[in-house]
């Protein structure tokens, strides 16, 4: 599993996300991993209508329908086309309330949930609320293009065994510079099932290129 | 100037924002009276394409385009159509150094903008900004069917008084209970060049009606 | 234990939080119970120099020393006599990093942590970061009247158990609605090894005379 | 008027604060001209009994008393011994609303009250509220040793000018990178009626004799 948070780079916003949302969707079929794409809250739509691949919301707020201005409802981007929400990335950190009422919420919109948590420590607390996926990522390393998975890869176990004592089945991804193929297969290696990459796939000149690599990486792995 | 908040209500979200939109374009049409939609931001996109009144965002993040989750951009929005946005809504109330920021970041993508202030106090320190328009809105009147201009006229005339010592051009709305005609043109007559409405059109039974009253009582006014 | 919140009550604010610090202290040297209080932060100092009973600040910040203003250091309150500190309480909630970071930040000043939760959920997940205490607080009960543990039993029982299964030595309390000596009772009965109060004691007639039936209650129970 | 704020600085916590204060006090009497200090919350008790000099908070909440936890109480600064509060600095930003609120509140405690803008805009906002003071402080030189009336003296003459159209009463400072009596008296030059001044005063190796000088300078430029 391949997650590509689009954030918030030109690179990918209006036409070019759907443009990188394709060539996702390209490496998706033809290398048969499963890849999905977190493009922002106003492209969700038309990146939708236009891959078949899963489109993630970078964020949804934990309230129900009602009188809120500028929040972002489960059930809106589940209507713009989202089969996912990520929750808690280190750009957008929820209270742990937040985090239990955000997964109920889109729960109810059948969206599956990616918790991002910033340390092992975090994975685990998370891990209670029985998300659908937790992604590890230390944000010291977020668009360094230093890989968790090399330098710091006893965060990787570390989270997977404490994550595991509290729950057997949710998804563990792992991400922060992973950049080339090689972070894709030692992440992996280390007990991860997918990663989350963003600036790395975002800015490549060739990003269908990068994502094949990746893809197949993460095939020879298991 | 009438400005419809769709906020967070499921009856302006997803395919009925396209409704709701086309509606106020019929209305804005026949009457000949300027009106303003502000949908989710997931479906600024979609009401864009349908109809060719003004959007507004209901919010921008004070950003620039970069390593950013879950925020959103000028930019982006701008790119699904957006020929505005809300800042500062008493439901999404931002720190005064991102009211400078914002409408800087907005002017940049040309979007005009409309910032909220709870008090005739925060109408005035906005003014400084100088935004394009500014809508004053008494958050406890919000929702609750009791107009503003009745229940609180010198709100609104200390607001256009103490704006206009600052400001010679900004556009001044006024908002918070305003349900029908009758409170529309009070609301001008008080010194408003339009309102800021919400609830009451997008739980209406009727909202075309409804903003068909609210339009010519405008035009009766003036 | 007893834990009682000053919050921000004028009836526990500057001398009358030492007034009301000294009538816990006697309570609990009389009764052989343990009592902590929490003032604000400015009552720290004067408060700690006036009683031998744990006191415990209501909040610090997940910062090092350094260039943050405004900011609740644990090396500040530990030096102006706080034994302990109240983290993630309803009114004041916190991000999950930051209750993590909190924790480490107050170890390191020798501060025990009492962590509030909302739901069974949110406790369990604090289990994972081992605070010294957990205390379950459904908001909704807070200053009612209404004790969770008559009310909502359930929520205290069901507390107990996912804690359990995380982390086999965090000391449970429990809050919310807690006004009476029954209260205290039930509260213990159900598996909580303490309560937390706040505005039956600090707007009670008589504080002294409260804590005093909640303290016998509680020795009888065990 | 020379404002020292202590931030969270180790070097002014605690005792050291006391003594930071002390010094500060000396300076002020021996040189004629107006210190105030700006501990932590739970130092402000200490510091306001150990000088005369005024002793403000770094920030108060726009909170009545009531049920807050962790919270800062305009009553709760007064009674520790505050004469005044910052407000919106840029370690602490506050919404738009809350300057209003925090400084009505304050004035209804007797508070003086000094809110940091971080640009000539925002000062010109702030102004409206009509705070006892106001400081103008470019985030980008915080604590830089490059003082904002070297580097950036358009800053302040363009406050100062702004702020004047709206407020003809308001105390002006400036501060941000000021480390010498050349920056002050500088900074009195192009208009500004004081400074505030942070870490290089309190990790001074001699504090007193930094205050001294800036003290000096700023009678010199009169």
């Amino acid at each position: 599993m391949l997650v590509v948070n689009f954030k918030a780079y030109l690179e990918a916003t209006g036409k070019k996300s759907v443009q990188l949302a394709k060539i996702a969707e390209t490496v998706s079929r033809e290398k048969g991993v499963q890849i999905a794409v977190a493009p922002q809250f106003s492209d969700i739509e038309q990146v939708s209508e236009s891959v078949e691949i899963p489109v993630f919301s970078q964020h949804i707020d934990a309230v129900k329908p009602g009188a809120y201005t500028g929040h972002v409802l489960a059930e809106a981007v589940k209507s713009a086309g989202a089969a996912g929400t990520l929750l808690n990335h280190s750009e957008r950190r929820i209270k742990i309330s937040e985090i239990e009422d955000a997964i109920a919420t889109a729960r109810e919109s059948e969206l599956l949930t990616l918790v991002c948590a910033n340390t092992s420590g975090v994975a685990a607390a998370t891990a209670s609320f029985n998300p659908d996926m937790i992604a590890v990522e230390p944000p010291e390393l977020i668009g360094t293009g230093v890989a968790v998975s090399k330098a710091r890869p006893e965060v990787i176990t570390t989270s997977v065994k404490r994550i595991r004592t509290v729950n057997s089945s949710v998804m563990i991804l792992c991400g922060a510079g992973v950049t080339s193929a090689e972070d894709v297969a030692k992440a992996i290696e280390l007990g991860s099932q997918g990663v989350l990459v963003s600036s790395s796939v975002v800015k490549s000149k060739d990003p269908g290129r990068l994502l094949e690599s990746m893809a197949e990486s993460s095939l020879a792995v298991r």
